[in-house]
């Protein structure tokens, strides 16, 4: 059968003409020679002006393409020559007849020795790969697609195969996906009534130039009754245009599961589309975008508009058009670009708020007492030095500038401005939920559900090679599965390098920290004060630097690193390989992104011991300290750094960067060797253009950059109160820059369905969960806010901050140091130095155990552990509530969806008694001969035989 | 039309002859006289062996009773002819006729003479009710249900109305409420292979004698694909058995969806079947119950098969039949009992694991250190009177029993305990989720969507009272809607209520603290000992009961008030109104039962000052202290009264006694008129023996008691490790006494669809929360861990508790007492107290600041607070983690639903393969016109064709 195939030698052509080369070898092909003369008339036109969008014939669309590689372009003439043969009706009844007999023949590659005569060069993998496709095209075909093959295209190397799903596929298809379709029916949206309308008006007036010039987006009275398609209820559709009814993302989608389902069976186990990408028999698999987005002449299409409505910098204050964007992009990625609008729009109010109490903390810094205190210029206390020997006795006026500037962050607002934040988290997560409703309800999704997915392509190879392997013990072949055994060294791998990696992270977190520690320690020896205070500003900023630097690097070997140890676990579908994708990607950025962060907020400065007796690390390293007005304003330095850094950095460098980067490199390879062909590049196919593109490679890295940020914005927002301004200025830049890479960059995604964002919902749950523990610990810990709470209740004689300072304040008798760590130079200040103090609550030396813990320290702390017990079950009551009072599905939603299933049944009421009236009329003396039946039910027993004959008919 | 049926009087006769009569009655209305030779051969023995399950032809099945009230018995012969004569084809398409004509005429009772003249008894109300009736049923059999009325039944004035719904309505229905059905396909339910497999058979017949002998919860091997029923692919289904296919619960529910959308639309509003009952047109609508449970010869059915394998206490060991009891109650009752059934089985490990913590308190009380060091006879400390001058010196020796009995609930082991069941709080959760999916794919209801329900009657009367009144101001029309301002009085109504509920339960609350505070007090002014231990005993005991007794009432107060509350809310679906009752029974019930647990728990012994300075309520009320041991063993023995006796008393006695009752009640008032017909019961039809049952009244109730019981069982279990066991006890017997109302002692209630347990499962996800803080606090501060921790790691001086209960108590110096409040009688010990003890942290009389709070009362404060916040964010991690490991969907479940959808598809494929190849072989040359197409295509345009085509004629 393959022998008769190749045997039919056609003289090769030349390239310049081979569209219509194209066109005349495909006729020969033709079993009915009269729709030649029809349809080559205008063959070469017709393809241009559709740009490869459309068969050959100019008729059908192509909704799919696959691409493969050819190794010699000069044998590929006779190849297609091939597969053109396959739709002969008898070889291809011959083919089904074998399938049917038991166990397919095996490909018999090098058995035939016409073929080895004919193509001798081509290796035995590229001839199993050609038989492998041939067989995976005829079963195409068998399921009822029709394709066309195009491999003298101007783009060397590469075959294409086009796709297309006629009508009665699209049908049936969309009848086993359950797809939703609008009927005839419509029906009026409920708009509300009264004020509310008078509202909604002026709102939708005020609002007007905020909404893109997009035909989906405006807010509609009336929509379509939808029912899930079936062929038996076609009259209830509008089927007047059969080519419009199923969009282009539809049809993609269609063919895509055609494919999915699609197996070759013929080999010694069987390979799905996932199988041939994956061993390359096929090279890519892409829907067509609808057309080019800009150039002159271009006709209107989704494209183009998103490109001018949505992709675009210049409409940034706009709304997106989700609608459009799920027209063309299906639900899934429209799901994320709502979901990111949602929260660049909720970042303005938290940024809002965010800048208010940023600039409270501005405007009472100089009614602040403590630093007022600190900076009195009668104000003379005597510090401790901060380590042995080197360092000297200072003045606490000396802390005034870091006092000062610590208020602006740690103040009775933050506190105030933390509790809004997990609340506002709430309120976004209640928010998304119905968003999400409404977007299912606008979508046509209510109903629907998740599909198991079908097992990858690297699952099944790894089944495959257990169950040979088995096979070659036991004889007997059974269906194998991979079992928790097979896959314990994965799992173990996994564990370990998680460890190592987070064991990475920290010893880099400690190095920064030891190279601070040695340069401040350097700094401590020498004497001159401008050295100083330079190489301390240095020293802060260098680290910051590196520890931006190391982030962003980990970052890319993280996420390298996770895609590896998600491989090695060999995951069943494509689901659970990107949830364990992400799972394992978001520890380890996440650990990344926020160990210097949670170092600097809870551990640094805590164990630092007292003057005479500092605790030292490696015996040398004393361990660092914050400044005098607390780790604070040192949490927000390095927050600022860190988000600032990795957004404009990362997300917008990096993502404007490297796809540019990547396209050129693959066009300048393509490009090697025709060098004068800028003019033909023109004229290229849409498929060909569209194969240039990046791959689609999946929601997760934009997923994961917006949760890591959401992770900035809440998890330390009480130290930083701008990190929401800072998040909103970024979303609006990265809306757009995502749009733009969807739109132009990438090859169409295949539309998926989906109702929700998954797994992404419960880690934005967990941030913001994770979120009130840290600000509980930051207020309470980190700043001054609960100590200044206590004096004023329990300790201040007058119910005033004035004392605080001194109050927070031990003393140390400097003859209590011991030998060797009394400062070089006690006279520095100019004056004998009899009592220090040092920030501290410890007994002073008078007691009876001096440089104990005292009373206040152990009160302090209890109303620091208050605080957090307080402020983490009230806020998380607080959210549950907002959780509770906000119901998930919006009402208007709720009651659409109960009217539209009121509806469905009227209206299949109205057609069953309409059909009732027609068989009474039909058959008047039809119910006399069944009336042994009680006498009421004498008119119904009528349709009653009606349905049942009719579904014999059937 | 009225006039004419009325006026055909028929002769009234005998009851003895009643059977008879009805039959020969109904015969006259009957339009062809042939069959009523065929059917009036054997009718009664037909009637009387069916027991009222069938129509008087014995055929059709009853699926559903409505009742209506009958005043005068003698009018009923007539009354029950005219609607006999309803259905005439004439008079029914006249009706018809009127109800096109917009504005049905309203009914005109008074306005023929004829009618009045003949009833002039009747007064308006009964007639507009009887006229309603007429309607609603021409509506019913309009929408294809067939009905027969029977008013002359043993049971005087009730009238019954007998619905059937043949089989085109149920197809009809099925479809629209897309039930999911058996399809003739059936495929294997994959069995674990290998180890698995022998472990499984081992456990199958390890449980073998635990499994009901019912067919029904088998394991079956195979399983038959559903679909949703429809009518076009009435082929896939197994319909050889039409009686069968559609089971009586199906049926029922089938019609009362009917019921549910059919309207009386003639008068001013329409009226849908819950507003007909609400307003006594109808009295009740319930379906029948299978047959008899007991008795001689009574055939087999599954109510009997229930009766004797479920509702039995015999069987209390076994497994439940979920399958069955789903199969005849529908899914809302079937989740419920599998629930119930989990539950009770998750509380076997949680009871032996606190039987094994309470069996390690007992063995270690003899070794505990502080404990023996109390009751230690050289323990020689002289403790301060425990209250201003009627009090003396005691010895601490005096406390030794109670600081025993304390460390039975007070150890480390209760610690470990309480992590525990919150860990298994969470596994139950998870479990439960597992199991309910599990049934959900058994039951065929994955992809079942809940829907909105259909608007309750109080609502849309409510409503209907609004747009009247707006009416007649506007004189327009408009479908109004209730809002906010219409709601705001009940709102406001609500929220005081539920406040003032509240605070009566926190005034009964301090009531008996004040009964117990007045009653320790005249206690101690009496100095006869054995009165005292006595009066002790007495106090406890009472004031424990008194809680008991008011908790019982105040929740039959509070079950009443809800509902009172709810019902002025005006919900407006059943759900809501569910929701809403539930939402505040749950609050109101919870406050009953734990406020004095809580008190005793967080608050007594708290602020009670210090000897020489106690704290008084009320000027001379001291604030109750807790006995020396702390006050677990107090909390311990509120906790078990509260809970054995809530469950003696209201579970058991109750639930068993009131029904009965009241079914007596109900049995003595309708035999007030006829004595002696005992025997005549017997032969009393199916449908009246149920209309003697208690109607169903929701799961509410059931469901309420085990939410307060896994409050018990969860909230407090640090301070009482035995109450999973008690719960266990109470739910073996809770099941079958459940299951008993439900077989023998209810009406079957109409089969509801539900996935889950709704609302239920986020109050159960909030006890559980809850009771994770509420455990921290309890072993934190009420129990002594805490400071018996930090004694030991911080002061003791060899590391052990040695010295511990000296530690905790703190020195007076009995010179500080002020003036009349020395003890009257400080030689009571026999010897001159200088300085007594008392247990707290505070300064001793030689400090600098004497009896202040002390560094070790900080330092111990700060490590219960830390440890609250280390337990609460531990456990609810590990819950989360718990949560997260286990996957909501069981790998099989989830792989056989995977499996189930490509069957399907698989199966629609070859039925498609099926169909084309019949086309092919009828149409060979077809397909000759439409191949300007390419070739592939070509034989695939003709099902295409094909699929259209028989659409339009469909």
């Amino acid at each position: 059968m393959e022998k008769n195939e190749r045997s039919t030698p056609i003289p090769g052509k030349e390239k310049e003409v081979d569209i219509i080369n194209i066109k005349g070898i495909e006729d020969i092909g033709y079993v009915q020679p009269d729709s030649i003369l029809l349809n080559s008339l205008a063959p070469e036109e017709n393809t241009q002006c559709q740009h490869g969008l459309y068969f050959q014939d100019g008729e059908r669309r192509v909704d799919y393409i696959l691409t493969y590689h050819i190794k010699k372009p000069s044998s590929s003439r006779s190849n297609r020559q091939s597969s053109r043969f396959t739709d002969n009706a008898f070889t291809r009844s011959l083919r089904r007849g074998t399938a049917r007999l038991g166990r397919p023949p095996p490909p018999q590659p090098r058995g035939v020795p016409e073929v080895a005569s004919q193509d001798h060069s081509m290796d035995y993998h590229e001839d199993d790969k050609r038989y492998r496709r041939e067989e995976f095209e005829g079963n195409l075909r068998d399921m009822g697609l029709e394709l066309e093959k195009d491999e003298d295209t101007k783009t060397p190397g590469v075959g294409f195969v086009k796709i297309h799903a006629p009508w009665h596929v699209l049908c049936r298809e969309a009848e086993f996906m359950k797809l939703k379709m609008p009927t005839k029916k419509v029906y009026e949206v409920k708009q509300c009534s009264g004020v509310g309308a008078k509202i909604n008006t002026l709102v939708n007036k005020a609002t007007e130039p905020l909404h893109p010039n997009v035909e989906e987006n405006r807010a509609q009275n009336v929509k379509h009754l939808s029912y899930a398609f079936s062929r038996e209820k076609q009259h209830l559709f509008d089927l007047s245009d059969r080519d419009s009814f199923f969009d282009s993302k539809t049809r993609a989608s269609i063919v895509f599961e055609v494919l999915k389902r699609t197996k070759c069976t013929k080999a010694k186990y069987s390979m799905g589309i996932t199988s041939l990408l994956g061993s390359g028999v096929y090279t890519a698999a892409y829907p067509l975008h609808d057309g080019d987005v800009d150039g002159e002449n271009v006709e209107p299409n989704d494209r183009k508009l998103l490109y001018e409505e949505w992709a675009s910098y210049s409409v940034f204050y706009k709304y997106q058009p989700i609608g459009l964007v799920r027209k063309y992009f299906g639900e899934k990625i429209g799901l994320y670009f709502a979901w990111l609008g949602l929260y660049t729009q909720m970042l303005i109010p938290a940024s809002v708020v965010g800048v208010i109490v940023f600039l409270y903390g501005c405007a009472t810094v100089d009614n602040n007492i403590p630093s007022m205190e600190i900076c009195h210029p009668r104000n003379n206390i005597t510090m401790c030095p901060l380590c042995d020997r080197a360092c000297n006795y200072w003045k606490l006026k000396e802390a005034c500038g870091t006092a000062r500037a610590s208020h602006l962050f740690d103040n009775p607002a933050t506190v105030f401005f933390s509790i809004f934040m997990a609340l506002w988290a709430a309120m976004f997560m209640e928010h998304w939920k119905r968003r999400q409703m409404r977007l299912n309800y606008e979508w046509d999704l209510t109903g629907f559900e998740e599909e198991e997915d079908h097992p990858r392509a690297e699952y099944e190879l790894c089944v495959m090679q257990k169950s040979l392997k088995k096979e070659h013990k036991t004889q007997k072949t059974e269906k194998e599965k991979l079992t928790c055994r097979d896959r314990l060294p994965a799992y173990m791998t996994n564990i370990v390098m998680m460890l190592l990696m987070i064991g990475v992270t920290f010893a880099i977190v400690f190095g920064v920290i030891l190279y601070r520690i040695s340069i401040t320690a350097a700094l401590h020896m020498s004497n001159n004060p401008t050295t100083r205070s330079n190489v301390r500003l240095m020293v802060k900023t260098t680290a910051a630097i590196i520890n931006l630097v190391v982030i962003l690097i980990l970052d890319e070997v993280y996420g390298a690193v996770a895609r590896w140890l998600t491989v090695l676990e060999v995951p069943k579908t494509d689901k659970s390989f990107e949830e364990r994708l992400i799972f394992k990607t978001f520890i380890l950025k996440f650990v990344n992104a926020f160990t210097p962060i949670i170092y600097i907020a809870f551990f640094r400065g805590r164990l630092v011991g007292r003057p005479g007796s500092y605790l030292y690390v490696f015996e040398s390293y004393r361990m660092e300290e914050c400044a005098h007005g607390g780790c604070l304003m040192e949490l927000c330095i390095q927050l600022s750094i860190t988000m600032l850094g990795k957004q404009l950095i990362q997300n917008n460098l990096f993502e404007i960067g490297i796809p540019k980067l990547k396209k050129l490199i693959r066009y300048i390879k393509s490009k090697r060797r025709s060098f004068q062909e800028e003019e033909r590049e023109k004229k290229l196919q849409r498929y060909e253009t569209d194969h240039f593109l990046e791959p689609f490679a999946g929601l997760t890295p934009e997923y994961m950059e917006m949760i890591i940020q959401f992770g900035f914005v809440t998890l330390f927002v009480a130290s930083f109160p701008l990190a929401p301004l800072f998040a909103l200025l970024n979303n609006i830049i990265e809306i757009r820059l995502d749009a733009k890479k969807f739109v132009a960059e990438l090859r169409r995604p295949v539309a998926a369905r989906a109702k929700d964002i998954g797994i992404w919902y419960n880690l934005l749950r967990g941030v913001a969960k994770v979120a009130v523990i840290i600000n509980a610990f930051v207020i309470s810990f980190t700043s001054d806010f609960i100590p200044r709470l206590v004096y004023q209740y329990m300790y201040s004689p007058d119910g005033s901050m004035h004392g605080f300072v001194n109050h927070t304040m031990s003393y140390f008798n400097v003859s209590d140091f011991q030998d060797g760590k009394e400062p070089m130079d006690p006279h520095h200040l100019g004056y004998q130095v009899e009592m220090c103090r040092y920030k501290d609550y410890r007994e002073p030396p008078w007691s009876n155990t001096p440089y104990v813990v005292s009373k206040e320290f152990w009160a302090v702390l209890a109303a620091r552990l208050a605080f957090v017990i307080v402020f983490q079950n009230v806020v998380m009551l607080m959210s549950d509530i907002v959780d509770w009072l906000i119901p998930d599905i919006p009402k208007d939603i709720s009651l659409q969806i109960h009217k539209e299933k009121i509806l469905m049944v009227e209206l299949f009421m109205k057609e069953e008694q309409g059909k009732m009236q027609f068989i009474d009329s039909m058959t008047p003396c039809d119910g006399k001969e069944r009336n042994n039946h009680a006498p009421i039910a004498r008119s119904r027993s009528i349709p009653h035989t009606h349905s049942h004959t009719h579904a014999n008919n059937f």
